[in-house]
């Protein structure tokens, strides 16, 4: 790639950013008045539902948003005990919970806010150590708060999925999060892609914080293998496709010397 | 716009939102070993430097996040009550606060998770109603945790900077945000901005709850005048331009019929 075609994908990438000039010619499908997109996707007629713990009141919670601000910081290091049913339960409605809804069908109001409360993000999460929960990869049902097993993938295939990176696959849960952008572009059109990935970061930051508040660690991850996630959570890579993986996991203070290995090059580099 | 052109541009949008295939061939200005940029903006020599309190423990921040996260919605009705400058204090700090740094200058660790720690964002807060503060437009100097004053505007300017949102413009604090781009360039390259989007939502977020902590109210504005934005914050519109706003203001259950009015066409419309 020479450098003049960097600097074209660099400007249209800032260009990206901006906010647009909605030109008045410009109709959104709910301008139109077109049927609206489903809220969130429901169980699939043939799957076994299970029902998530909601009682959140028995986590110890204790910390307030300050020392939350305070503590919280990307981990990396897991260790090799499970999460509890409740722990996983608290991590996903934080998320993704949804609290209400406004109108009949137009729009659940969640714990975490989006752009005109569209809300087109569907998670899943791959579990390997949860007490109570067979290994697999499980979609969460937002509307119902519970779990719908998936797919399921070996060792080396998760592996691929989180484009090598050794230390995503030894954590106790993964969760992955796909956009599904009709949602958005309903209300939003050609404006909707920017908005949305400003949403994945509000969803990202809850489960950041959620993580700090059970004294769990995660780490966003942004890298990943944009196919073989696709297939793995069997969405077809166009009305829904993978956007972000957060893997989540028990940390010990022992490890903050581990952590620092990720950073090594800093020191070696002299930056 | 014929539909043809909306398809194409949706097409590009979705694109953007996935996770690119890193090109071999292409290095990135911190692979080059080129010097990386400064790590947030500093003060202008001619300006004042106010300060900004730090004495979080004063603030009755009791909720635990599931609290938060309960509570938490977006809030768009203010009353005319100024806020302390110990709670801007505490917002701006939530949003984008320097914890420490890693190496040298390679990196701030802040408040809120950034992809390799570029945290290329630059924030502005204007004032009408703040104690202890004169009315204006003030940069944050995130690496002393203190404010400039950077420019002023009219009432009438205000709301041309909001796009005419009138809610938006009664807030006694308004926080804006810019993207400072090559600070994830040089790490990132051609696919820096994808990222950078997501963390701006991370910042957007823990302004939510850093409010609803203080018990005050804001709503996300991803619409807005670019042009008017980055001039009267005197930014140059592609090395750094406006991303997003949040005003901020005391809220009051009473003003919970105000804030449904913003809702009224869902049940107009029977969505």
């Amino acid at each position: 790639m020479d450098e003049k075609e960097i600097k074209t994908l660099t400007d249209i990438g800032r260009d990206f950013m901006k906010c647009p000039v909605w030109s008045e010619t410009l109709l959104s499908d709910q301008d139109k008045k077109l049927p609206q997109p489903e809220l969130y996707h429901e169980a699939d007629t043939d799957s076994e539902v299970l029902p998530l713990p909601r009682n959140f009141e028995d986590l110890d919670l204790n910390e307030n948003l300050f020392d939350l601000l305070c503590s919280r910081k990307s981990r990396r290091v897991y260790t090799e005990e499970a999460l509890s049913l409740l722990e996983l339960s608290f991590l996903l409605w934080s998320a993704q919970g949804v609290k209400g809804r406004r109108g009949e069908k137009y729009a659940t109001l969640r714990t975490v806010p989006s752009g005109g409360a569209r809300h087109g993000f569907e998670c899943y999460v791959e579990v390997t150590r949860v007490t109570g929960l067979e290994p697999g990869i499980y979609h969460y049902l937002a509307g119902s708060h519970a779990l719908e097993l998936r797919n399921r993938q070996t060792e080396e295939e998760r592996l691929q999925a989180l484009a090598g990176q050794k230390w995503a696959a030894r954590a106790p849960a993964i969760l992955y999060f796909t956009a599904v952008p009709y949602r958005f572009e309903w209300r939003y059109t050609i404006h909707a892609h920017r908005i949305a990935l400003v949403d994945l970061g509000h969803v990202g930051e809850n489960l950041y914080l959620a993580a700090e508040a059970l004294k769990l660690g995660t780490c966003g991850i942004g890298a990943f293998t944009q196919s073989h996630c696709d297939k793995v959570l069997k969405v077809d890579g166009d009305n829904e496709f993978t956007v972000y993986l957060q893997p989540v996991g028990r940390v010990k203070d022992r490890e903050e010397s581990e952590e620092a290995a990720f950073y090594s090059f800093v020191t070696e580099e002299g930056l």
